[in-house]
């Protein structure tokens, strides 16, 4: 029998001084992968020190997740950036967390880039081997997520990284891969059911049906779940339990 | 005989995006540890990037230099800050730096706060014990530069951290060991036989000549000297050039 | 029979980018003056306009909220600026909310410092000075908010600008007329009717016992009202009805 | 007789906090219009009062110079905004810098967008028409300046705005009337004579001979200078003369 796991990741730490953000503690029972924001597009030093105790206590990967330096835009803008200065950026970022995961004892696992720089590694290939090369030379021990397909994953693989490969539950394909613009009216499943069916048929058969009803592969390692909104709470539990009953083990990347 | 050594540093790597501060390349070859800013009252992740290279490229001791969150004021303004903030901040910066150095193959050495951080730990104990602790507990092996005799220094020690203690040749002392605050017309030591004069003595004999005309012990492991101004470099070559001329010799402390 | 007036004065506008706080446009329709954030301790640019809207939607008296340069810190750390910097950051606050009352068509018509700046510049006479003048420069018609009692109003009185005295409803005071300290367990006045009965007696007999069970006289102009947590809407309310009920006429101060 | 006037306009007070940019107050006599940095991609409160008041007192016509949120890049890294944020960024930095042109006494009499701004609203429809809107909203008496022939000149005069129609004298120009790329290897005109000869011809003939060896109209209403660089005074000293000497009158724009 063919044992299926996937990890469940989730962005967290995006609060910012007086400004709370997310359900951080009461969503990290449910996944196993923590992106922490390090402070460019959201999270600041001290959420960064609680964010990484609290995803020790329970048992949760730590994940370094650098951002645009774009606080006032959440780094969901498209910045012109270079590659020089987004390795420079992922750099300085993950050394950040890192400083708070040695001073609380745990271990960064994982890296993964945050929105528009997200965006922006997945389709520009210099700028996804900046980010590789950066995560690479910081500490090649790092597991790399990106988007499943994406230039990111290949420039990881290239260069030497385990990598993650990153699947969508709320989200429609396109048949080359690509998830369907937010711009198009049916890029967003809204129907849990739905989303629920995708997810477990790309774990178990590594298959999406695109938006154009063709079958394509899709290597899923790490499933996105979001941690804000007023929903996010359920479906982090909903999403794991109908995993678990599929006979799917929820469990982090191992490098 | 007994052998006399001392560490020079000076402050780096204050430039920020279009502008530029400092002469780091020129006078990188006259001191043996440079402390490097970390993006919060100076500094950007490039000019980390680039002053962590120069460093290892002139053999130079390479310390973390986190100040307050005020880019705007460098550092200089005194801020409310809790203990837990100091802790917080000085976390992340030296993480960061640890980023370039560890993308850049060197080593942290040592940790010195910069401006206001720096005479607050050395006169507030609740924040000097924060700081300490945030240094060990990233990484007990770094060494903590702080002003001699003050409350940084004992809270290294209480901890457990091999601890740096600093002096300043362009200032005057007063006779419980603070140096003379700037609004004095005595502070700043302009003539520079004067200056030199002071640091040999404080080397050799461990004593300093304060404002009061009367001798007190110092401690002097390293020396201060600064990187800005246009008389900064040609001081650099030449307290190097007389502290060896005196038979001490410049090296960068040991762990 | 001598009419009792009051204005009802609220912070607005603090969110900052994706990170949403206050209930602005719930208050709105029980106050008369609105302190709208202006982008150092807290707002941004599209907040500015959208509460700038909707002040005038509500007929609500605009002020600009400037604050400390201390975005991660919410303008709260005391922080050790120089008069001219305070003069400055004042000017430039009052500049850009002016940009959005001008643009959307309304008036501005006071100015009330935030959170540090505020206790500062009601204690520190120089600072108090520094930011009457920067009040005064930009517009000598806007009303400048201040702590009853405090060096502020005194400094605006003197260069000729109408004040504001203001009082608080849910804090104690002190025999000297100040407020008691937060960090005094008996700072807070946490029922309800306690705090309505001590702001009508201020408004009508212009006295108010304080924490050493003494009446002093007290100037009440403007109520302070707070405009997060989720009990302030409701106490919005309450005030607004109670004042009403003891005939009293709740309405913005005029020049 | 043709009477010829022109303006010479130059970017200031781009220095910030402890940073020192330009050659401002060497600069200022030979420029008619200064177009000043108003905290975003450079300059703070401080420099900005300073810079008004030099200009003032060299009776220079008084800019806003509205930027991208991007201190670290200079405002010069194209970011993705949208309208209504180049709107809303606009109108809050006219805002801020009429704060200190109102308490120096002075008059704001222009905007001009800064780095990337400038160049995506010269291209981009929908921004142009944003920051033409921000601009008449917060005071339609102001004269708005942008690139020869681009859109934000168009959008500009649809609302209503006199316009300041925008050379430059170091650049090569396209059939289309657009810039030459920096990228292309003639973008720039390095010789001085050859600069001045086209920045003479634009203003007596309306012409310019393009890249392509072509005549093409060009309205040249104000003419940019650069502030920075060793070179930057002597050239504004140099084009000055050099335009007076061809009967031309140097003057800001009048309205």
């Amino acid at each position: 029998m063919d044992m299926k796991v996937i990890d469940l990741n989730c962005d967290m730490g995006e609060s910012f001084g007086a400004y709370r953000l997310g359900y951080d503690e009461e969503i990290l029972p449910y996944i196993t992968s923590a992106n922490i924001a390090c402070g460019f597009h959201a999270g600041d030093a001290g959420t960064m020190r609680k964010t990484v105790k609290l995803a020790i206590a329970n048992n949760v990967s730590i994940g370094a997740h650098p951002g645009l330096q774009d606080l006032i835009g959440f780094g969901r803008r498209k910045m012109d950036i270079s590659p020089q200065e987004a390795y420079d950026i992922v750099v300085y970022q993950i050394g950040a967390l890192g400083g708070f995961v040695q001073s609380e004892g745990g271990k960064l696992r994982h890296v993964k880039a945050h929105g528009e720089l997200y965006n922006m590694a997945a389709t520009n290939a210099k700028l996804a081997e900046a980010v590789a090369e950066a995560v690479y030379k910081v500490n090649p021990e790092l597991i790399l997520f990106g988007l499943a397909g994406g230039e990111l994953l290949k420039a990881g693989k290239r260069i030497g990284l385990r990598t993650g490969s990153e699947v969508f539950s709320d989200r429609t394909y396109q048949s080359d891969g690509t998830l369907t613009s937010r711009r198009e009216p049916d890029a967003m499943i809204t129907d849990e059911q739905q989303a629920l069916a995708q997810v477990i048929r790309m774990v178990k058969e590594g298959k999406v049906l695109t938006r154009q009803q063709v079958d394509i592969d899709i290597e899923a390692e790490t499933i996105c779940i979001h941690g804000d909104g007023i929903r996010a709470l359920e479906f982090a539990r909903t999403i794991n339990q109908a995993l678990t009953a599929a006979g799917i083990t929820v469990q982090a990347l191992q490098k």
